[in-house]
């Protein structure tokens, strides 16, 4: 025992002392592969079933080959998966990009469908996968698993990968699909991390109404919370930049306080334990619609390609981590006493995930289109097939929840443990590789040429070209916002769609009130005697 | 002992299980009072005495305070002061940024001036501190100091912050002092760095003729195949993203394709044990000569304001951190026994680093003047007085070398070592405020209404405000550059200033050779059909 001890503390120095190198050595290796990603990703730009996330996972799976080739089988990873630099570093800046760039106009009039999918939807997918696991797994002699454990296993199946997501479907292309998938993503992971979270503290040998209700009670107001909090950020932001009027004196400090704000946002969310997920999207779209047209124009443009490119890179890492990780060779060697019954449970697994999302994207979708009126607001049955297999796959929160549950700081000794890791990790890959692979064929196959014609506001086809989806453009806005409110059949409209309504009279407000406080695109003179205006204008 | 082993058994696992939570806060702590620094920082903008460094200092210091008398005394930080975060994550931005920044012409124009202060002027620094050392502190009953330690005492105290230089001088107000005292302090880095790292690994015990020749030998070696890996590494980008022309796909990946080149040039630096300062250094400079003029329009603005804002982000972070660092209550503990001694330490190191100064910059600036053939290109009397007092300041590299040499890994129980850390860290924060607050005012007084005229191009006073100067933007350079070199008086100028011949061959070189293969401002042609041109040109 003293022996033990004292050799564990010799490893820690040893550790310790050749931090500097060892770390020093994998961030070159990272960086370097990332910069392969890169190039290979635009080099395969054209192909229509390669993206980039499976270059970055294939490059990943190859790098851990040649290490474990090279350490003769001793390790296959540089970095052991830390959930810390996941949901610390990569994961923040992944959502609030999406939340910023995301087309506003497009989310908002899905609000309803994109929180019942989010919402109703995961906690529909949990249970199925959950109750599929306790049938079928409890028959299956795999170690110690219980009831929580099961529970956890919908949990943490139940949480689509958001940031694939992204890759495969194109916000131009397929309007109402992206928003759809991308935004019920979002709220998914949300309420995926949260029904976790509420999983570990909940006592589950006494399930009872109370108990469901207190759960609840609870995730609404995580959510609720969590937004507002968002949302907050996001305008006092926009109310710092726009009563100091920071661009003045210099651009790069309104940037960094957008970045730091939004990050503040989030790490807050985690602090007071909401979701920092919902929290740094909400904060994405609130700096988008005021922030980011109080700032200069070279800022905009900074801000634009800035937030892209950090979770561009941020999405790059995660799948070449992934990748790389997937080898872990202690989790495997566990697993490997009995390779049957893990290619059995992972099967099973992507059956369940198949089926758990089957259960809710055809019932629901039926139900939100009760709600519509016209035909052509309806979401089609080709539509919905595409809802479904666009959100099979599954990824880093996966695994980082599975990592949570299934081992402690990365290690296990369990076999059941292990065989739980080793099945999440396949079902990533192969969801990720396969499914993720085939998405675009499939949505070419489905929707052929009328893509572009798909979306959610048939009434006026146009205006899918018009600067009010893509607001991120920000000239032309003021005239395009004014002819919508003055549009002549604007009231027949408000009558016949409720969500139109609010729409109009969110407008209203925002008009009156917000914007006049907070700013935003029609309530910030354009100044081009400001220095850094003309920096820039110097440059063309 | 063996409890002792248990306990701190115990204390590594509280840690490392509430580390979570502990992160998360001070993450939280940090972001918010950055937030504030920049929000303060802007309101102090008009204000002549205080700039964002001090204010990030006072305000580190105020929170140290605060967590002090909150925790009654136990600890002043959240987090102890770490060597890796300094060099590995805060350095590489800021250096990089400078040399993306750099006015090249004026930067390479003065090339020898500024090697001979940032080499052979570190060199003496170094010398007169480390015998001014050896001469009073062995007088002094101070603990255990050995040859070796008053060695690196000169080495840690003739590093000067260029981070704090680059506020205090402004390129645009005083161009040919501002590259002067911000290259030295580049080189400056550079040459402490290698000394220190040299001292660490040299047997000081047999110092001969050998041993000091293999030394300069190994500086110069260090020198040059840094400088040859920055450029390599910022070459290899430029012809990647020509060859390549990322843009035309995504402006995100160009962006990100920088960022990464530059931080692994740094971190490739760091593996094979160069100087990382100088590697990134250079690579910004190729970058912003060759890559920056490859990438698309919105890439430019992007980069250039990403770039400045990380680097603004890191200084801020860095003082900040310094301020709240200077309080470790550990130190002061130790060194409280002898408050008379540790001040009269801190006064003696304050002198030496004032006279260590002084002995080679007005020697040097003689020697340079010397090679000049004009009254006007000479280093005035004042000016001098202006770099001497503005390579006063000691920072960040001081104390992370401070550390490096009196601590193990944060922590120290002799009392030499701390009071040597807490020495260090008293030079360094009275040299930031005071000798930083005294800059601009001195400025101003030396240099009162001529500052803007003070260049070392007298022949062409206009030029200051050419493009040429200010390279970074990039429209009607191309024009300025013929003009350059068919200007009548060219030859004359050859003939007269060997620099200027350099110059002209290099220019040469640059665009039979360099540009058509790289290219570099002129050699890339406009492309308005390009996606990102669209995209940018419709935000306006």
């Amino acid at each position: 025992m003293g022996l033990g001890v004292v050799a564990e503390l010799v490893r820690l120095g040893v550790l310790s002392s050749t931090s500097d190198h060892a770390s020093v050595v994998s961030i070159n290796l990272f960086i370097a592969l990332l910069c392969a990603c890169i190039v290979l990703g635009h080099l395969l730009e054209e192909n229509r079933w390669v993206n980039e996330s499976i270059t970055a996972l294939i490059i990943g799976l190859c790098t851990g080959v040649i290490i474990l080739l090279t350490t003769k089988g001793k390790s296959s990873h540089v970095l052991v998966f830390s959930e810390d630099l996941f949901f610390i570093y990569l994961l923040p800046p992944i959502i609030f990009n999406a939340g910023f760039q995301v087309k506003k106009k497009q989310f908002f009039r899905n609000f309803m469908t994109i929180t019942l999918f989010g919402a109703v939807g995961t906690m529909i997918s949990f249970f199925t996968i959950s109750l599929g696991a306790i049938a079928i797994f409890s028959r299956m002699n795999i170690g110690t698993l219980d009831v929580g454990d099961f529970l956890a296993i919908g949990a943490i199946f139940s949480a689509t990968d958001s940031v694939c997501t992204l890759q495969v479907l194109h916000q131009d292309e397929t309007p109402l699909l992206y928003s759809l998938v991308f935004g019920e993503g979002v709220v998914n992971d949300a309420t995926s991390v949260v029904l976790f979270n509420a999983l570990q503290n909940f006592d589950l040998n006494h399930i009872d109404v109370a108990v469901v209700l207190k759960f609840l009670a609870n995730f609404l107001y995580l959510f609720l919370s969590s937004t507002f909090l968002g949302v907050f950020a996001g305008l006092l932001s926009a109310y710092i930049i726009k009563k100091l009027y920071i661009g003045r004196h210099s651009t790069d400090r309104e940037v960094a306080l957008m970045m730091l704000m939004a990050y503040l946002s989030y790490m807050l969310a985690e602090l007071l334990d909401l979701s920092g997920i919902l929290t740094v999207f909400f904060c994405g779209i609130v700096m988008s619609h005021y922030t980011w047209h109080n700032v200069t124009e070279s800022s905009r443009v900074t801000t634009k390609h800035a937030f892209a490119t950090l979770s561009f890179i941020a999405e790059t890492f995660l799948f070449l981590y992934v990748g790389m990780d997937a080898l872990d060779i202690e989790k495997w060697e566990f697993a490997s006493d009995s390779p049957g019954k893990s290619i059995s449970i992972s099967a099973i697994l992507l059956g369940l995930v198949l089926v758990g999302r089957a259960a809710f994207v055809f019932p629901l979708s039926f139900l939100s289109n009760l709600t519509k009126k016209t035909p052509l607001e309806k979401i089609t049955w080709r539509q919905q097939i595409v809802i479904w297999w666009a959100g099979l796959m599954r990824g880093a929160v996966s695994i980082a929840l599975a990592y949570n549950k299934f081992t402690r700081s990365g290690h296990t000794q369990l076999h059941g443990n292990a065989i739980m890791i080793t099945s999440t990790i396949t079902v990533v890959l192969f969801s990720t590789m396969v499914f993720g692979m085939m998405t675009k064929p499939l949505i070419r196959l489905l929707l052929p040429a009328s893509c572009n014609a798909v979306t959610s506001e048939p009434s006026s086809p146009k205006s899918l070209h018009s600067p009010l989806l893509t607001s991120m453009q920000g000239s032309d806005l003021e005239t395009a916002s004014h002819s919508q409110i003055a549009r002549p059949s604007s009231l027949r409209m408000l009558l016949s769609k409720p969500t139109h309504t609010v729409h109009y009279y969110w407008r209203k407000f925002d008009n009156a009130l917000m914007r006049p406080m907070f700013g935003g695109r029609g309530f910030v003179p354009y100044s081009p005697g400001s220095p850094t205006e003309q920096s820039v204008h110097g440059g063309r």
